[in-house]
C-alpha cells in the first residue's frame, strides 16, 4: 500500500479520489464588495456580525459556515467523523469557539494563512486511510482581528505600505467524504518550513514565495509534470509582489508559469478600488476563494485540473519583535473535476 | 475497510499496530529537580538554554528533543516522512523555529497542552493509513514563555494561588513507526471541545476535567471495558484538583477510577518541595513525562497497557479578558507494551 501512495518525498496520491461534497463561504462586507461578491454563500452586514468584540465575530463566522457546508452536502453534523479546522488567533481561539457547540471530534490545525490546505490535506489522507466517512475542514479570519493582534489597533488609522495585503473577513469551509458526487481531491504534496530571511512584517508575500516554490518544484519533480499540465494554479494569499517572485523564482528552477498561474489574494479583492495593496491574505483568502470562485468552475467543468497551493507566514508579533525571520509554509493539494 | 477501523463515534482502531521506535525529553532545571529527574534525556543548566528569550529557549529545547529522537531511532531525519509538532505560544512559533532548519514536510498543530495525544493519534493514522513510514512527532511549552503570554511577567513576583498549576520546560518527542521494535500504539479516541463554563484561568484543571470525562466515557462505552483494564490511565495535566473532579465526574457517569489512573502533572513535580500547587501543566507536561517514565515502564514490561489521555484548555489571554469561557479538550491514545 505504501509504495502504491508515496510518490515522492512531498507527494502523496490517494488510492481512491476523496470527493469535496460541499463547499461554503461566509465573509464580510469588504469581500461581498469585491470581484467574487455574487459567488459567496453568505455575506454579512458589518464586520462585528452582531458580535461585541472582532475575535467572537470570527468565530460566528466559523459557526455559520462550516453549519452551512454540513447542510449543503445533505448530512447532518453527527454524520461527521472530525472537524480539522484553524485560524490565526492566538491560540486559535476563532476555531474553538466557533466549533464548541457541534460535539464532533476535533483536530485543531496551526498552518498560518496554509491552513485550509492543511486541513484539506490531513481530512483526505483521514479519509483514505480508512478512519472517516467524512471530515469538516476549513479556516477562517478577521482583518480588524488580525490588525489589532499582528500589526496596529484599526482607530489608530496607521498608514500601510503597498506590499501591505489585507487580512479577508471570513470562512470558507467544505465537506470531505468518501462518497458521493462533486470534484476531488487526487493528490497531496506537504510543505515543509522555508526560511529564506525576510524580516519585513509588512511585506508577508515576499516571506511566503520560498515556501510556494518549495512545494511547486517539489510536486513537479515528483510527478513528472509541467505547469501548462494545470488548468488552474492556486496560491493562497501571496499578493502581486510575492505572485511575482514565485515567477522569477521558478524561472531559476526551469519552470515557466503561464498565465493559468494565480493567486488567491489576486482574485478576491479589485486592487484599483479596493484600497487592498499587494492583494488578499489570511487563512480565509485562500479557503473563501476556494470555496466560491474555484468550486464553482470545477463544478462548471470550466476547470478540470487545478493545483490549490494555500501560503502561511509562520510568524508572531513576538518574534517578529525579537527580530527574527518569517519562515513561510505552503500545502499543495490537487483538485480535479470528476468528469464520470 | 472502514468497518474494521471504526469501533465507536470517537474511537478507531488500527489495522495494524503503530511502534513508537523512540522517544526523547529535554527539560529545564526544575523539571530536572522532580521525581522524574534521572528519566529524562537531557536537563538544561538553566531555563534560557543559551537564548536571549524565552520563546527562542524553547525553541531550542524542540530542535534538540527532535534531533535526539531521530537519533535514537537509529534512523536519519530525511527518513522523516513528517513532523507533527505544536506548541502553546502565540501563531505556534517554538515549533516553527525549532524544526525550521530540519527540511522535512510539516503539519502544524494546536490542541494547547493535549497536544503530544494529537500528534500522536494523526501521526499513527497517517502511517495505518499507508501515507508515511516514519512521523516524528512532539510537544513542547516553557514555564517562562507562558507565564508571560498567558499570565504575567516572572519579574512582577505575582502569587499563584492554590489551584495554578506549573508549565513545564521542556520538548517531548517520539519517532512512530510503520515497523521495529517497541511500544505500540494501537486505538485512538478523539476528544470533542468540551465547555462547562469555568472562566478561572488560575484553575486550568477544573476547565479541562470534562473534556478528559468525555473521552474516557467515549472509550469505555465503545470498547466495552472499564478503567481496570488499563494498568495505567493517565491523564495529560489535570494537576490535583482536575485529577480529583475526574474521579467525582466518573463516578455520576458509572466508573470508577482506580490506582492505576494516575496524572502526568502530578508524576511530573514534587507538590511538597517543589512549590508548584495542583501540578504541572503545558504542552510538554504529557510530551516528558510519557517519553520518559512511562516509555521506560512500558520497555520494562511493568506496564502491559495504558490510555494515555494529554489534555488542553482552549483559551486565550484574548478570549478570557473578554469575558469567555474555557472549553477543554483531550486526545486518547491506547498504548501496549508489545511482548511477542
Amino acid at each position: 500500500m505504501m509504495k502504491e501512495k508515496r510518490i515522492g518525498a512531498q507527494t502523496v496520491k490517494l488510492s481512491e479520489p476523496v470527493v469535496i461534497a460541499s463547499v461554503s463561504s461566509v465573509v464580510g462586507p469588504k469581500e461581498g464588495e469585491g470581484p467574487l461578491g455574487g459567488l459567496f454563500d453568505k455575506v454579512t452586514e458589518d464586520a462585528l456580525h452582531g458580535e461585541d468584540s472582532w475575535e467572537k465575530a470570527e468565530s460566528k463566522f466559523v459557526t455559520e459556515s462550516l453549519q452551512l457546508a454540513v447542510e449543503k452536502s445533505g448530512k447532518k453534523m453527527n454524520d461527521i467523523n472530525y472537524i480539522l479546522c484553524g485560524d490565526l488567533l492566538n491560540q486559535c481561539t476563532g476555531t474553538t469557539f466557533g466549533i464548541k457547540d457541534f460535539k464532533v471530534p476535533y483536530f485543531g490545525l496551526f498552518g498560518a494563512c496554509s491552513t485550509m490546505g492543511e486541513s484539506m490535506s490531513l481530512g483526505a489522507m483521514l479519509i483514505d486511510g480508512g478512519f472517516a466517512e467524512n471530515v469538516l475542514v476549513g479556516a477562517s479570519s478577521h482583518f480588524c482581528a488580525a490588525e489589532k493582534q499582528f500589526r496596529f489597533p484599526l482607530a489608530l488609522g496607521t498608514q500601510r505600505p503597498p506590499s501591505a495585503t489585507w487580512t479577508v473577513t471570513g470562512d470558507g469551509s467544505a465537506v470531505l467524504s468518501k462518497k458521493g458526487k462533486g470534484p476531488v481531491i487526487t493528490e497531496i504534496t506537504t510543505g515543509k518550513v522555508i526560511d529564506m530571511g525576510v524580516t519585513d512584517t509588512m511585506n508577508m508575500g515576499a516571506a511566503m514565495a520560498p515556501a510556494a516554490v518549495n512545494v511547486l518544484t517539489a510536486h513537479f519533480k515528483e510527478t513528472g509534470r509541467q505547469p501548462s499540465y494545470y488548468d488552474v494554479i492556486a496560491t493562497g494569499d501571496l499578493g502581486y509582489i510575492g505572485k511575482q517572485l514565485v515567477i522569477e523564482l521558478m524561472a531559476k528552477e526551469g519552470y515557466e508559469m503561464g498565465e493559468n498561474f494565480t493567486d488567491c489574494g489576486i482574485e478576491i479583492f479589485d486592487k484599483e478600488n479596493q484600497d487592498t495593496h499587494s492583494g488578499g491574505s489570511g487563512c480565509a483568502c485562500s479557503a473563501v476563494t476556494f470555496a466560491s470562485y474555484f468550486y464553482k468552475k470545477l463544478i462548471e467543468g470550466s476547470i478540470g485540473r487545478m493545483l490549490f497551493l494555500p501560503t502561511g507566514a509562520l510568524m508572531s508579533p513576538t518574534t517578529s519583535q525579537q527580530g527574527s525571520t518569517i519562515p513561510g509554509i505552503a500545502h499543495g493539494v490537487v483538485i480535479e473535476a470528476r468528469t464520470e
